[in-house]
C-alpha cells in the first residue's frame, strides 16, 4: 500500500486527490496538510467528504509532518509552496509529486523566466532538484517518471495541447512554425478562491479571453513540442473563459506539411496512442463534448483537418481536475511505485 | 458476486447503476437489455462509458435475455415495463427491483389510482406480484427488502420527503393535517427526452412549478406517513423546477405539536437515523446544499423548526439520481443479497 | 423632465436603474455617485454600458453632490447609507427613494429590531424622516407614495411575498396563523460582491436554503400583512438560493379558512389587481416560470390551493433586480411625480 | 412610421424582433404571421410578451397577409421560406429582410452550394430577385441596402467573423491564406427547437466542437472577404457550442503581413470603425466578456495580436439573437428606410 502525504486539501486539486485515493486499492492518504483550517476535519471545510475523509487537517510545520509514514508526499498548493519544501520530504525518504510550475522546467533559467510571468521570484528555492526534475506528462516520459524522485506535474491547458499536438508534431505532419492553441476552460481551472470573473452572476452567461499575451502555460508547451519536433518551434496560446465547470476543449491549428492529409494525421494518432488506457482518437464524424471526459482521467482527440484550406486541426477534450491535474497526478503515482497506471482511475464519469 | 440483468440502459437511471456497478466488489452487471439501441454498445449511446461499458445492448425479448446467468433483474425503465415482465423474471428464479410505480403499492386499487393520475391503463398486469413487492426505502422496510422478491423502488420526491418527514411523524412531533412538501428537484429528474421546458436556452435562467394538484408521488409519500403515524394522513406537494441538473431540496412543512421544540424534533431525527449509514442530520446553523449530496447515496436533513410561530420544518437534501434512484435501489440489491449495504455506495460524490 | 441623482452606481441595483431610465420618456440621470470609481465614467466600471452612460462617477461629499440640478435622490446604497444622507438631500428639495431597509419602518423601535436582525447599529439617524417614510410598495401605498418626501423601497423577497398574500390575507381567506413564505431567489440577490457560496463552481449545481431563523425580510411582511389582516400575524419565511441569476420564486402556503375555496380566493386576487398594470394572476393550469418575469416588472400570481388538503397556496414570481428593486422604486417614481406609472416600464424582458 | 410585417414570430428571431421594435419611435410592428399557433395571441405562445405584444397569430396564406398595410417584410424564418414569399411581398410594394440564407447570394450557383451544405434544393425560387438581393451587413453594404428591395440578413457567425477580419484583410495587414475562425456559439443559435445535444443535462457543463467540415456560414465568409482582399481567399471554420444562452465569441487567426505590427492593425481597426454606432474597438489589456454585449445590438472587436510569433488574432464578441440577427436586421430597417441607425437600438443590455 503506498501511503500518501497531501499538503494542500483546501483547493479542488486536494480533494480531488482525496477522492480518486478513496477508491484506490493500493493506495491511501496517510495525512492531510494544510495552513488553513489546521485542527479541522477535512469534511468541515468539504462537507461533502463527511464519512469519507474525516481526517483532521495538520500543519505543515507540525511535528507530525516530519514523522508521518508516507512513501510519497504531493504538494497540492500554489507556485511557491513545493520548491521550499520538497527537499524536506526527499530527505525524509519520501517522493514527490508537485502540481504547480515549481518542478515543469529543468533549468533555473527556464523557471526564471516562468516565475517572472506569474510575477514571482525568478530564483528557485531548490535548485538542485529543479535539475533531477521530470515533467510529469506520462504519456511522454513514462521512464523518466518511474525513476523520478521529484515530477512536476503539467498544467491543465498544457496537458490538452501537448498530448493533442504530439503525433503530428513528432511525425512532422504539421509546420512548426504558427501552431495556435485556442483553448476553453472551465472555471474551476481559477481554483476556489472567489473572484468578481467567477462570480455566479457575472459568468453564468459570459465566455471570455483573458491574458491574451504571455501566459506562463506557453512555456512548457513550447518545451515539450520542440523536444518532439527536435528543432524550436512557438505556439500562439488564446486562453478563454466559458461557462463550464470542469472541462477544457482545445482547439490546436497548424498548416499541414506538404505530405499530411486527413488521413495521415489521423494514422499517426493512431499509432501513437493506440496502447495509452486513458486517451482515445477519434474523427470529425464522431460526435464528443467536454461530458465525455467529465470527471473521468479520459482525454479525447477528435482529427478535423481541414484539407480544403490545409490546415491541421484537432480538437482536445479534458476534464482540468482530473487527466488535467490530481488524475495525471495519481496516474504518475501509479508509474512510480510500479502499480497498474489504470489503478483509481478507471471510474468513469458520473453523467450526467 | 451478485450478477445483475439490467433492462433498460438508455436513461439516466440505467447509466447511474452501470456507474455505481463499475465500483461494487461483490455485484456486477451481467448484461444489459433495451428496446432501442439493440446491437450497438453501451458506449456508442454514452460515449463517457468508453472503455468502462462497452457491451451490446441485447434485446429484452431475445433468447439472451431469458438465458441470461444473473440473480437480479433491475428494471430502469418508464412505467409498465416491469408489471408486464417482473414474473418471467421471477420464475426464472432472479428477483426483481423496479424502479418505475409498478410496484410501489401492495393493493390494485391504489395502483389504479396511481396509474390514473399518470393517465395509463388502471389495471395491474401482474396483481399476484403487486401484493407481494415490497416498498424500498431500505431505512423504513429493511427486514422486508430482505426478503423481498419484488422491490418497488421509491420515487425521489418521495424518498426525499417521507426521510424528511418520518421521525417527526412517527413520534407525533408534528400535527398529521397540514404537512406541506415544497420540493425543487434539478431537470435530471425529468429523464434524458428534450422537451420544450428543458430546452437549454428555455431553463437556464428559469424556475417554475408545475403539476400543482395531483403529482403522482403524494400517494407513496402519504401511505408511508400514514402507516408511521398510525392514522390517515394527508399532504399538499409542490413539485418546482430548478436549474439544477442533479438534486432535490425538499423544505417541509406542519405545526408542531404542543409538546414538540426545536430540541426534541432533533433528538428523534438522531435517534432514528443514528445508526442509519447514508443519513445525516444537521441543525440551522449548519450550511448545507444539495451540492454536498451531489453523486453520492447521502441525504442530508437540516431540521430548523421555526418555534417564533409554532412552525415544524426540516430541509431535506438529496441526489435524484443516486440516493433518489440507482443508489437506493443498489442499496436494495446490497440488503436482499446480505451484504454490506454500503458496498460500492461510499464513494463521496465528486466536487465541483 | 424629473432628473434623477443616484448614489450608489456600483451595484445591480443602480446600474438596473441606469438602464431603466435610458428608456424613460420623461426621467433622466442628472449625476452618478458612488464611493469607489471616483473620477472613472461608469461604463468604466460596466462597460456594457459604454456608449450608453459615459458619465463620470462623482464623489457623494463633492461639491457636485451638493449642487447637482435633481429632482429625486435614489440611494441605491447598503443599509445605513441613505438615513445618513437623506436630510440633506431633502433639504435641498430633493425627495429620496431608499433601496435598503432605513426607510421600510416608521418607528425608532421596530427599526431597532430590524438593525440588530443584520448586526447594525440599532439607532436610526434620521428617526424623524423614519416617521415620515412610506414603504414603497406602490400597489398598497400609492396615494401615500404620491406625497412622500421619503420611500423606503421594499425587499425583495417581501414584494413577492406580500404581492402574493395581500388578497387573501386581506379578504380573510387565508387563517392568520401559520404562514408559510418558501422562497427561492436567484444569485443577484446578494449583489455583486463575490463571496465563496456565489463563486460559480460552488453555485452552479446547488441549491441551498440559508438564514433559517431571523432574516429581516420577515419583519416587513408582518408588518404589511397585519395591516391588511387588521390583527397581528407572524409568518414563517424560508430563504433559498437556486442557480438562478434573476428571479424570485416564492411558494405562499397557509390555511384555507372555512369559505374559502380556489374559486373565492382566485377572485379576490383577480379583484385585488384588476387594474394594477404589473401584477398577472393566473392559475394552477397555467404554465408560469421565472422566465416570463425575467426583466420586466411584471409580477405574476398562480393561485393554486389545494382543495383535498385544505391548504391555501399561491406562487409568485418575480424579478429580483426589477419590480423587486430598481423597477419598482422607477414606478414609485412615476406615482410621486405624477407620472403615467408604467412610464419606462413597459418593456417586455429579453427571452431567452 | 415604418409598419412592419412579420412572417415567423414562434422563434428567437422572431420575438427578438417584437421586442426591438416594442421600443422604437418610428417602426412598428403591423401584424404577425406563422404557419403554427394561428389564432392564438402571440403572448400565449410566449407569455413574457404578455401586455407587450398580445397581438393575434395570422395565418401567412391568408387574406390578412395578402392585406396587411406595412411598408416592410420581414422572413423571420427558416430556409426556403423567404424566396417563396418574396416576389408576392414585393409585388405589394413592401420590402424584404430575410433571416435565412435565401438571399445572402447573388447567384443561383453560390445559392446551390450553400443549399446543399444544409441538405435542400439546391434550386432557388425566385432566382430574379436573387440577383438584386443585397447581404445585410451594413457596416459593409451601407449604400446598397439603402436601396435594396430584398436584404439577406448576415448568419450570426459570419456576423462576428467578417466584422472581426475585414479591417486586417482589407488592409492587407493578414496573409489572406490560412484564415482561421474559432468561433463559440451560445444554444439559442440553434433555435428553440429542442433537442438532445441542448437539452439542459447534457449542455450544462459542456463545450462540443460540431460539423467540423462544411458549415454553410464559410461560405458568406469567404465571400465577403474575398471582396475585401481583392483577390480569392478560404478560411477555416470551427464551430463550437458551449453552454451559453447568448452570445459568439469568435477567436480569429491568421499570419501577419511582414509589415503589420499589433499597432498598424489596431489602426486599422480604429480607421474602419471609428464612426460606427455598433461596433468598439479594444485591444488585449481590456477584460471583455461577451456579458458586454449580450442583449444588445453591439459588436466588441478586441485586437491581439502576438508579435512574438507573428500571428494575427482579434477575438470578436456580439450576441447572436441582436447584431447577429433581429438587431443587426432592425439596423437594415433604418438604412433602408432613411432612420437614423441607432433607432430602437441604443438601449443597453441588462445586466446581469
Amino acid at each position: 500500500m503506498v501511503r500518501v502525504k497531501l499538503i494542500g486539501a483546501g483547493g479542488y486539486g486536494g480533494i480531488g486527490l482525496v477522492e480518486l485515493l478513496h477508491r484506490h486499492p493500493k493506495a491511501q492518504l496517510a495525512a492531510v496538510f494544510d495552513i488553513e483550517g489546521v485542527g479541522s476535519r477535512l469534511s468541515e471545510l468539504w462537507p461533502y467528504l463527511e464519512g469519507s475523509c474525516d481526517r483532521v487537517i495538520l500543519a505543515p510545520d507540525s511535528k507530525e509532518a516530519r514523522e508521518v509514514e508516507a512513501d510519497v508526499t504531493f504538494f497540492a498548493t500554489p507556485d511557491g509552496v513545493g520548491q521550499a519544501g520538497a527537499a524536506a520530504e526527499i530527505a525524509e525518504g519520501r517522493r514527490v509529486i508537485d502540481y504547480s510550475g515549481d518542478f515543469r522546467f529543468n533549468s533555473a533559467e527556464l523557471y526564471a523566466e516562468y516565475a517572472r510571468r506569474i510575477k514571482r521570484d525568478p530564483t528557485h528555492r531548490a535548485p538542485e532538484l529543479l535539475r533531477q526534475s521530470v515533467y510529469g506528462l506520462t504519456e511522454l516520459h513514462r521512464d523518466d517518471i518511474k525513476r523520478a524522485r521529484v515530477v512536476g506535474n503539467p498544467g491543465c491547458f498544457a496537458m490538452s495541447c501537448i498530448c493533442g499536438l504530439a503525433p503530428a508534431v513528432k511525425n512532422g505532419l504539421v509546420e512548426p512554425e504558427g501552431l495556435i492553441c485556442d483553448c476553453k476552460t472551465g472555471v474551476s481551472g481559477a481554483g476556489k478562491k472567489p473572484a468578481p470573473g467567477f462570480h455566479y452572476p457575472e459568468r453564468y452567461d459570459n465566455a471570455s479571453a483573458y491574458r491574451l499575451c504571455g501566459h506562463q502555460h506557453v512555456m512548457e508547451i513550447e518545451r515539450e513540442l520542440t523536444e518532439l519536433a527536435g528543432k524550436p518551434l512557438k505556439v500562439t496560446f488564446t486562453p478563454q473563459v466559458v461557462p463550464l465547470v470542469r472541462g477544457i476543449l482545445s482547439t490546436l491549428y497548424g498548416r499541414l506539411t506538404p505530405e499530411a492529409t486527413q488521413a495521415t494525421v489521423l494514422e499517426a494518432y493512431h499509432t501513437m496512442y493506440r496502447d495509452e488506457p486513458f486517451i482515445t482518437v477519434k474523427t470529425h464524424s464522431d460526435t464528443v463534448g467536454t461530458s465525455d471526459v467529465r470527471g473521468s482521467n479520459r482525454l479525447i482527440i477528435t482529427v478535423a483537418c481541414d484539407e480544403r484550406t490545409g490546415i491541421f486541426r484537432v480538437v482536445s477534450h479534458v476534464d482540468n481536475l482530473v487527466k488535467g491535474q490530481a488524475g495525471s497526478a495519481l496516474q504518475n503515482l501509479n508509474v512510480m511505485f510500479g502499480l497498474e497506471e489504470t489503478l483509481g482511475l478507471d471510474q468513469p464519469g458520473g453523467h450526467p
